[in-house]
């Protein structure tokens, strides 16, 4: 078989882990065009579009039994979802996105009225956050469900927002609240275990709507990159929380060469998430900092602007950045340190 | 199980086709922003970008076991070729292709090592063609191998040509030979075949290589494009063969409102193809209208250009087009007409 030719050695790709594995295999990408302003490495890529503006580039594939669970997951929310995850790293360069391509491949399990059910969930997305979808793909597979999407926005020039402009001395903000998502999963997961023991007992989600609504249904934050446009406001550094917090906040410290230190009180958390986690008996700082699909903003910026973002209600401050070498760290309420690590949620 | 929700009834996706199926699940797509100048529908997407140039978006999903087998598709190969279609879409645009956007999901059957030949072919088709990776994601799948990829392309805005410019009485033409990736890909899976049959036995393509690498190892025509460019000409209707002559062509006589005439004799088809196409016993015509993955360009122009167009070796001018009432026609060399079907080879 061609794929075992190189058969002496098999590195195994969880030896990567995914960030690692991207930056190995494209290391030896190099940028030919002078079009191509940023490549690889930040929420999206920036293309040059005329003489000011620029044209922001995301890629994302959602895999069934991976990154979702359709007997969980509605398809008109999946394709929604789908859609929001893309302009989420849009919003997170301070661009606005305009267009997406959706790629599906279906086996033949699925009707054409399933397949009307997604994008129903796709076109409410676009006509919610006023995307066009322009083109894509539609083909068969073998076993499973995998769509893809691509998201293209724009921004003046100057306006583009990347992870690697975090200065020594900036605050760090993040929008809305998080962990959320994640504990919405964990109830999920655990209506599932329940139905599949016994099928007579039906899914009790009463009361967990919002936490269930942040797994399935998630929105992207425009509004926020509208309102630092009417504030004329722009972050030295930005991502959006995909990973968790503390996967994202690494890769913004990483990448401009500085250190961190959040404080665990001034984590955002909903008083459904509170409760919840205290039911699961999994601490909340845990959702926060390994859950991850919060898609929110996260973002430093210099001291000088810390009046006016903290008179947005759904702004928090949650820490401030550091030189480098005092690498990146939690404090507790009772003063303890932790350092933060980057593993994401597969550690949990 | 939400998936089966509307479960009245229950339409098979075979019903519809790939291309019937995109048509029914995109006819609510509306086109709201400005800067979306053509949406689904053609090659790719074109959108504004700055007063005169226009960025040119193409995607396509390759799925294992539905188009490539991995037994005989090695995979520098594949990650060629998995680059070169999506070029071969924005040339057919008359558009220059500058960056891609990658995606994969992966088992993990597959090593780091199996990626890294992955990503040789990918940045070699890069390499070839000038293009930068810019973006993509890594993701595991459960079975089986998937990659998208997302091509972006650029040109001035009076230089773009749709599906849909072709007016009666213009000529058609075609580049290079058409049905050898086909013929390449029957000698792949019959010695496949035998190769299962008897693993002592193996492959023999001495002699094939031409029609083998044709279907394993495509080119897109970058140099056609540079050639139109050259000689100030704009062809009015273009298209890249993937599904077959048959269908491609019906593709641009269908969105243009014309029919066509194609003379059987004047297909351009290689000597390897030819001498295959008789052991197999499969008619070069058949090979040439349903096979696909051909990879050429297919375009009309008006006949003033015939003289300047004919002079290009690797240029045939097949037929032409008529008034749409006269239907999808080919004459063969004893006279005969035949209808010309869209349905590629799914129907061999």
């Amino acid at each position: 078989m061609a794929e075992e030719s190189k058969k002496e050695k098999r590195t195994e790709i969880a030896e990567y882990g995914e960030f690692g594995l991207i930056e190995h295999l494209t290391k030896n990408a190099v940028l030919r065009n002078k079009s191509s302003i940023r490549g690889v490495g930040d929420d999206a890529a920036v293309i040059a579009a005329g003489d000011n503006d620029v044209k922001v580039v995301s890629t994302d594939m959602l895999v069934e039994g991976i990154h979702f669970d359709l007997s969980y997951h509605p398809l008109q929310h999946l394709g929604y979802k789908a859609v929001v995850v893309n302009l989420s790293d849009i919003y997170a360069m301070n661009a606005i996105p305009e267009q997406i391509t959706v790629s599906v491949a279906i086996s033949n399990r699925f009707s054409v009225e399933a397949m009307e059910m997604l994008y129903e969930g796709i076109l409410a997305a676009c006509d919610k956050y006023d995307i066009d979808l322009v083109g894509g793909d539609t083909s068969a597979s073998n076993k499973g469900f995998i769509i893809n999407i691509t998201a293209i926005g724009h921004a003046a020039k100057d306006r583009i927002v990347y992870r690697n402009g975090a200065r020594q001395g900036d605050l760090i903000a993040v929008s809305g609240d998080l962990g959320s998502a994640f504990l919405g999963l964990q109830i999920l997961e655990r209506e599932k275990q329940i139905f599949m023991e016994n099928p007579e007992i039906q899914p009790d989600l009463e009361g967990e709507k919002y936490l269930v609504g942040r797994q399935l249904l998630p929105e992207a934050r425009r509004d926020i990159i509208e309102y630092f446009e009417d504030l004329k406001f722009k972050p030295n550094a930005m991502i959006d929380i995909s990973d968790g917090l503390s996967s994202d906040v690494i890769h913004i410290c990483r990448q401009s060469g500085v250190g961190c230190v959040l404080y665990e009180e001034k984590f955002p958390v909903s008083e459904e998430a509170r409760a919840r986690a205290m039911k699961f008996n999994i601490p909340t700082s845990t959702a926060v900092l390994n859950g991850g699909e919060d898609y929110e903003l996260l973002f430093t910026f210099p001291p000088e602007w810390k009046d006016k973002i903290e008179k947005h209600p759904d702004f928090s401050i949650i820490g401030y950045t550091t030189k480098a070498s005092a690498a990146y760290t939690l404090k507790t309420p009772s003063g303890q340190v932790h350092p933060l690590e980057a593993q994401g949620w597969k550690h949990l």
